[in-house]
């Protein structure tokens, strides 16, 4: 008799989970109902940013694979359909169509919550008002574009500045707009330590970005035509033709919250390392509504993440389709973009280490992306942290221009395993004038690291 | 009473260690006399075929550190002074003036051999013929440039296609000559398996360089006025005004082998983790002239890359001055380009992991840079070899476009590592759709190494 597998959530994490449990198993063996409220699946959210600035083609250059694909791939695939409650006893979901209304339960054998994440929208006077715009989802890449067109105005206001919020003031840049960015904090960048921020928003500003910080919004300001006109902090008003929220998601768990499933301190779904929802064997979660093992500080966290949204499908797909496979936790390692800037980093910042009990040394430097005489050898600040005593990495930042970002991989890898800074002063690391100077410039900051450590020692 | 260190050659290796001892140890405590045979000192050779491409100024640009500012940092720096033979038992070298002829001899507590390596040159009919030239020291680079200025012809021939031959085939190219590279192998690229290799060979094709494989050169013939006018093989003869030879280097160790020090299978001084010769506490070597450990072969491998260089001087300036370090050994990395073509290896190529015993499985997979959506998103492919039963991570090559070279670091830490394949496959790498596809191409590979792996147990 075949089992069913039901799927909450017909994005990367449901419908690789859903494609891989087809991979392992026949239709004979196992039934695959998977719910999508909207209309797209496997898509990259990630491209939005990319969509708006007019670099790519949307919403369907960002669909990886559709409905229909999913379909003749033997998923009962069952878009427009929200998921309006979990029954973990009887092992059933009750399913509604979102344009009939119609209301049915659909039992289960496996499940797999795959739900996502909200933005956060404060509640602010004026918030819900036109020009007013999240960038989550391919709906939402759409209404901008359509109020982008409806305005004639080229003011646009960013709020928030994490990775989102960089990406879209790229975007509005490249379509010609004059951006402000308003942001709580003292520099853009939270994800990074606020020396390293700083050199975000130094080089934001140079890119005539105007940057707000250490602001709130306190309200958004609606013209006659109930548009919004301008963005209020306690300090100034911002003129805005368009207004963009970047201000971060959080996992949307209110089904598995409502069914009694444990979440963590950020609002995530606990699994153990095998994608299941603890203290239940037969449902899975993962991607941008569960918490992840954070392998640095030993705790869990939220990472809104595609790369991990789909190997955590993966990983659910194998073990449900009678694989073994787990996720052992990430390290943090996030690369971004705004304009010709890259930004990476991995591992702990400053905060996080003091928060896990970890006592650090850090160290920065400057450093080139290519031999210091190679045409383009672009400059970059590498900032590490490294483990009192032990000299163990605890976490890398990286800031510059061409070649900045994806260096941060070898920090993330190392990370993974446990190394020292002194170990990787000696990391046999590809070096070529194009490429590299002679020293890496991860390893001219492991080096430092070493010194650091040792001074610190005696 | 103070002591002296000697150091046999002033490029990467012996001026790096030269200028760490005296970082650590002021004159009063350490004398130090460094003997080079020319008249530049800390240069990158790994620059000549950008300066000769015309992208970067030489040889001034190519020089880190020139004999003035060493010797203005306290060590006893003689250019045009050759060291003519070691004396173990009595610790002291011979040295002879270049231009005089003078002769004395110098000793010493601490000796240091960096006498780097030469380019091999068969001994054919026609080699030393004007027009002919190695790349190997900045008065190769300046000989070669005058070289092209008195001839009008624009007809190159690059004999070896190895990463120096690659990247002279690419200087040729930007300076408008019709470049045939004529190579023993049946592909370019020997650092690749077959292949690998021909994806590059193919590329090559592609940008309009005549490849000639499976070719040995059997003669240059030379025209009325002596200078090399032809290439000849076995099978044919291939018009030339220059010729360039990229057949690799050797050790340069003919002083230390008549020393009696020890000398490995590729003729390189063998050495201890400290960098010191075996069995010889008081003699460092390292550089191009040295064998090193190869970590994954257990073998010891002759390598001249000037990243290695640096790092042995480091060490070994590090050890004469009283601290501690060792070097663990390569992985063998190496990146290089060609236009716009990017060639990264690590690790094992299938005839090395058969010379070691081991035996593997190898995936070959197509990925793209960024994601497949975002502008500029070029195909790469990774071909990766693990280890039967284990799964362990043996080797890594790619052969793309931006973003394929230094993509290997992420391979390269990974089999410092040990890792499996298994492992790698939820390393936490920097994703946007800028810098990488949801899945790294490298994660891809480890992905369809692993099912190998799994189907091989079977």
């Amino acid at each position: 008799m075949s089992e069913r597998l039901v799927v909450i959530g017909g994005d990367a994490t449901g419908m690789s989970a859903a494609s891989q449990a087809r991979r392992l198993k026949g239709q004979e063996e196992l039934e695959i109902v998977a719910f999508e409220r909207g209309r797209f699946t496997s898509y990259s959210a990630c491209g939005i940013p990319y969509w708006v600035g007019g670099d790519v083609d949307g919403p369907d250059g960002l669909i990886a694979r559709s409905p229909e694909e999913h379909r003749k791939r033997g998923i009962d695939l069952r878009t427009g359909t929200e998921v309006t409650e979990i029954d973990t006893e009887g092992r059933r979901v009750r399913a509604r169509s979102v344009d009939s209304g119609e209301e049915y339960w659909t039992s289960y054998d496996h499940l797999v919550i795959a739900t996502g994440a909200r933005p956060i929208r404060p509640q602010l006077p004026g918030i819900d008002a036109p020009g007013v715009h999240g960038v989550q989802t391919l709906g939402d890449g759409e209404t901008l574009l359509a109020s982008l067109r409806a305005t004639a105005g080229l003011r646009a206001v960013v709020v928030g500045a994490g990775y989102i919020g960089v990406e879209m003031a790229e975007a509005l840049i490249r379509k010609g707009y004059d951006v402000t960015m308003v942001n709580r904090a003292g520099q853009p960048m939270s994800t990074l330590d606020p020396d390293m921020g700083h050199l975000v928003g130094d080089a934001m500003t140079g890119m005539g970005i105007t940057m707000v910080n250490d602001a709130a919004v306190t309200e958004l300001l609606t013209g006659d035509d109930g548009r919004v006109r301008a963005v209020r902090t306690e300090a100034a008003e911002y003129p805005a033709d368009v207004v963009v929220l970047g201000i971060g998601v959080r996992p949307e768990t209110s089904l598995a919250g409502a069914a009694g499933l444990p979440l963590g301190p950020a609002g995530g779904l606990l699994t153990d390392l095998a994608m299941r929802v603890r203290g239940h064997e037969e449902i899975y979660a993962g991607g941008d509504c569960v918490e992840v093992l954070d392998i640095m500080s030993g705790s869990t966290r939220h990472i809104a993440l595609g790369t991990h949204a789909n190997k955590h499908g993966q990983i659910i797909g194998t073990n449900v389709g009678g694989g073994y496979a787990t996720f052992p936790g990430v390290v943090g390692t996030a690369v971004s973009k705004v304009c010709d800037l890259e930004i990476g980093r991995t591992g702990l910042r400053e905060k996080d280490a003091e928060a896990a009990g970890l006592q650090y040394v850090t160290v920065t430097i400057e450093s080139t992306s290519r031999a210091g005489y190679y045409p383009g050898a672009a400059t970059m600040t590498v900032k590490m942290l490294a483990e009192r005593r032990t000299g163990r990495l605890l976490g890398t930042q990286i800031v510059g221009r061409e070649g900045a970002g994806k260096r941060v991989d070898v920090a993330a890898v190392a990370l993974t395993a446990g190394m020292t800074v002194e170990r990787m002063t000696t990391l046999d690391l590809g070096y070529a004038p194009p490429f590299s100077p002679v020293w890496d410039p991860v390893l001219v900051a492991a080096r430092k690291a070493v010194r650091a450590v040792a001074a610190d020692h005696t």
